[in-house]
């Protein structure tokens, strides 16, 4: 049993993480812990875990709870994991961070998009972004583990194929993202209130999301050069999930079937990610609560143009699910161990 | 044309207020502030009236905004109102207060549940209680109106008939209440975040919600006796509506159909009230956005009860609407004015 | 390993069997059918399947997908049962019914409330009804199993202990009941389309619904008596979840805390019924997509009733959650196999 | 007042107009009809209208409850419209159709994308699109209006000033769309139930949706050329509204200050198009139940692109509200007359 600690317990992304773990065969969880809720009983921060889990937000310095720990997650805000790491490989434990912090190989990516500088700039250039199905074998020997952020897991995973095909051409990128709500955080906020959201949509962080960094870096590795995409995120009025629209021209006439064909074939045998058939389009509820991607595609021969659509959850495998399959690869696990439940639906 | 300012305005009573206020034939808006927008734009608060109004929220003190004003709508906290409603009787001007300071004749019942000493109790006890299809003649004269409670106005619409009709026991009352968030008020709580409350139905309030004196006292005056009644709220995963079921006891048996009769003979040609055949129920959609109420019974004969409906917006009839109505009497205009728009649907 | 077979698999309470059959750790899924997608691969009927499952419905007549199983689920409409039943016994299959034909002992109350005579009364005398915090050890020995309905599992859970300990007069019961709309099935009907029901609270089947001669039976055996209640039920905007609020009048003088002791009590040890504390309500996305119940009471000192709330997932511990801890027990295998998922939150 | 009757007035589109002109200060309804609900009250149609009005959809031939009027609207499916209008023109009445059948001048714009002759190809010719923003001249004589569907209403307002001034490459336009559920009509589908709709965010139609022409029309006649655009519709789970996000190179280097002051200078004392500032980005709700657009953009410096985003009610501006507007025109009333309530917020 690998021993795991959170810290970070009480955000959307720290649940969804105590969900799989307490869910997971091979974790036994040995400590969680939260600013906020320090002394509390799990089901103080968490409806669903009362009377089912006896587990306490540790009390007393932030690292009491992943004494025990083998793996530590940091499910924390920008900024707060850099101070923790270094501690935390010096007592020779594996971290995944699931906020930006060690995202970045390049520490000034880090410092030009997130306004401050990088407090271990060493570690980040040695940490793995997590990102199995793409970077599968630079994870596996990692101590620190970048965990991606959720569009640029869709992003990634959507437009990789193509890219890697030299069927697109990078100069004509456009993604158009739709998330749900909980990507927003818990933190409360006038304008996220249930009132005000419902039933209603908005785009958000326009024109420079922090998230554009991994996306162009990250296609930037299949491309073979520095790339810019236009990148427009929404937010819908839904609990959970990411839906995530990219077009960009062809570099070639091109039919749906055949890319399509191209997209399966670039993910043989990867349990997470499934390509759909030409008759069928993603929608977010399909992978609701789960580590799934869906992948679909259509060409408009009338405008030369691709259309590639990606669904996945962002706690999931946008955050918490990936998170937990990078672990399963850190410590040689099965790499679906814990993640094989599928959506709740409707 | 009557001149009316808001305090209060950038909460969502207030802002339902100015809705209606803007869009009233016979109203000119003279002033509006509010202690979190002074010196704003009104589009600052609501998106709605972006490009629509130039109204800027006042600055300086409080009733600044009321100056001009004949007609002031108070939109604020419990015990706020009763701070400033002294001075803007003594200028000469009506007022209409949308909070519970000048709902209760006794202020000691003021006091009991709302624990603090009422500081203008000769005022309170001279108010007219707003609900203008129970107790319209003693509305036309006041000075101040006490605008009735989005719950009590449905509780008592939808039980005074009966209670008057003595067809209902009045020791079995228990009254399953409903509403939308908006209910909630604007303030940011973590647990009304869209991402919590989405596809979420929850209880709250038990067993003691502060509307109960404003449903017990206006039912006895049709008793003609005390009585104490259950009331149980939830919150509905929607922003606005109510939906109140109370089920009572019959004092003799009796048909769906003559429930329904009954009903509809105690408000004749009342405009804002209809009374549903005994094929259709009610539901809150049906009155969105406006100052109607739909009523609904049926008789259980099996048990010997029936079980009375009633649907509002809890913005609309059951606070901002009903106060329009309550100025259309005070001012003597046609008591519809402003307030004939029909629900927006679907 | 169980060999299971589903038929009914593409309504509601169908896709969920399947999500809880695959995930299950000592099940064999061997066959599933349905009317509607005969001969179509699973992912047809289900979008969380596509990719994940190679499951195809059979074609041919209606038990040729059970002919490997040992146990059958059923799945179906009213009445649809009992046409297949009497030759899956024969064939010496145990078989969980999760509509109505096999929930009564007594023939004729299913021809009361369901307008038709049963085809086979001698098997329905003979079936458990599977509720097994109630009736556990009338469940392990029996050949078939009808499942109970949704709002009988949450009614009978929040009561029995209360109406065990003789502490609520019977004759005072009233239940006001909410559910999401997957418990009106999959049928598309113009009332419960997206746009008509979003943000919409509304009443429906009053007041004589076909699960109340569960509830009133099931209450009855342990009051030791027949009794009739009130049951109001409404449908909330979410696709899953069921919030029961039921009230009773006291027979004695209690506290919320002593009620809430009682209850608890009630369930020593069950993994799937937690009682909260007098600080916490019920909220239904504390367990969705679960077979978990929360429940909770407040005493209402003023008017001597008591307060009771279940919070159950329809579609779960309301119908596949629960019909596979039946599986659990026909089978001998630990009752919380393939069942211990906590809520997908938020 | 103008005698207006409807045909088709049980579908959403009808309904919204029913709730428009009977609201409208200078409009007598003479009559309403709907295949579906012929000889029934209106109240049977729509739940708003209950207690409210007593016209019934009348029965016998679908042109009876047009006897009257002097203006009909028809809220048709496709292929429809056509059937009737030539005898109405006949009959001398003025048609405002918010169907597809008189949107293009070119009948074989019609039959290659509605997949049928147009069998009035002369009277389609004549007749006006009724974009008033854009065309108001063309609108006020004609006599026929072919009312434009929701999408390209949003699509136009937001790019015509852009393509006016040449600011926009007409080879790069992107168009990614959101729309609540109204806009798919009121006709039952299994995938638009609530329970399979609700928390799910999916795109549709794709690539080739019939509101392309539209769109693509429009736009030629401000870049004085024919142009291609990609569009992608999506479903968003709400019941009402349109989100429109364009994305197009910009031709020469700009800001966003300088983008939002053409899009203003463009629209001058227009009542329903409102231009935001470069601080606010669009949401839907602000618009919800209105006949106003709300107007956004954002440069992107680092590719060189411009978005811009619309939003209107897709049954409002996108086509009930606006057909209105066209009757305003076409009698030479107020424009903005009925029409100029503002959005039912939160």
């Amino acid at each position: 049993m690998v021993k795991a600690a959170i810290r970070g317990g009480a955000g959307y992304t720290g649940g969804e993480l105590v969900r799989l773990l307490l869910g997971h065969p091979e974790v036994e969880m040995v400590g969680i812990s939260s600013r906020s809720h320090a002394g509390l009983p799990l089901g103080k921060a968490w409806p669903q875990f009362r009377g089912y889990s006896h587990l306490v937000f540790a009390e007393g310095e932030p690292l009491r709870a992943a004494e025990k720990a083998e793996v530590v997650f940091l499910a924390m805000g920008q900024g707060e994991a850099m101070e923790l790491v270094p501690r935390l490989v010096e007592e020779g434990k594996k971290i995944i961070d699931l906020g930006p912090d060690f995202r970045f190989r390049d520490p000034g990516t880090y410092t030009e998009w997130y306004g401050k500088p990088h407090t271990c700039p060493d570690l980040t250039t040695g940490a793995a972004y997590g990102l199995p199905e793409l970077w599968r074998t630079e994870i596996k020997d990692a101590k620190i583990v970048g965990n991606p952020g959720c569009y640029p897991t869709a992003a990634l995973l959507a437009l990789a194929p193509l890219a890697a095909a030299g069927l697109i051409d990078p100069e004509t990128i456009v993604i158009d993202a739709k998330s749900g709500y909980s990507g927003a955080g818990r933190q409360p906020v006038e304008g996220y209130q249930f009132a005000e959201a419902f039933g209603d949509f908005r785009a958000y962080g326009l024109p420079r999301h922090r998230h554009l960094p991994e996306i162009e870096g990250g296609l930037a590795r299949f491309f073979g050069r520095e790339i810019k995409v236009t990148f427009i995120p929404h937010l819908v009025p839904m609990a959970r999930g990411i839906f995530l629209t990219a077009v960009a021209e062809l570099t070639r006439p091109c039919t749906t079937e055949e890319v399509l064909g191209i997209m399966a074939r670039f993910y043989p045998g990867e349990p997470f990610v499934h390509v759909l058939d030409e008759k069928t389009l993603p929608q977010t509820k399909a992978v609701l609560g789960t580590n799934y991607v869906q992948l679909g595609a259509r060409v408009d021969p009338r405008t030369g143009r691709v259309v590639v659509m990606a669904v996945l959850d962002n706690l999931g495998k946008g955050a918490a699910g990936q998170a937990v399959q990078n672990m399963n690869l850190l410590f040689g696990l099965e790499e679906t161990a814990g993640l094989t439940a599928t959506a709740v639906y409707p």
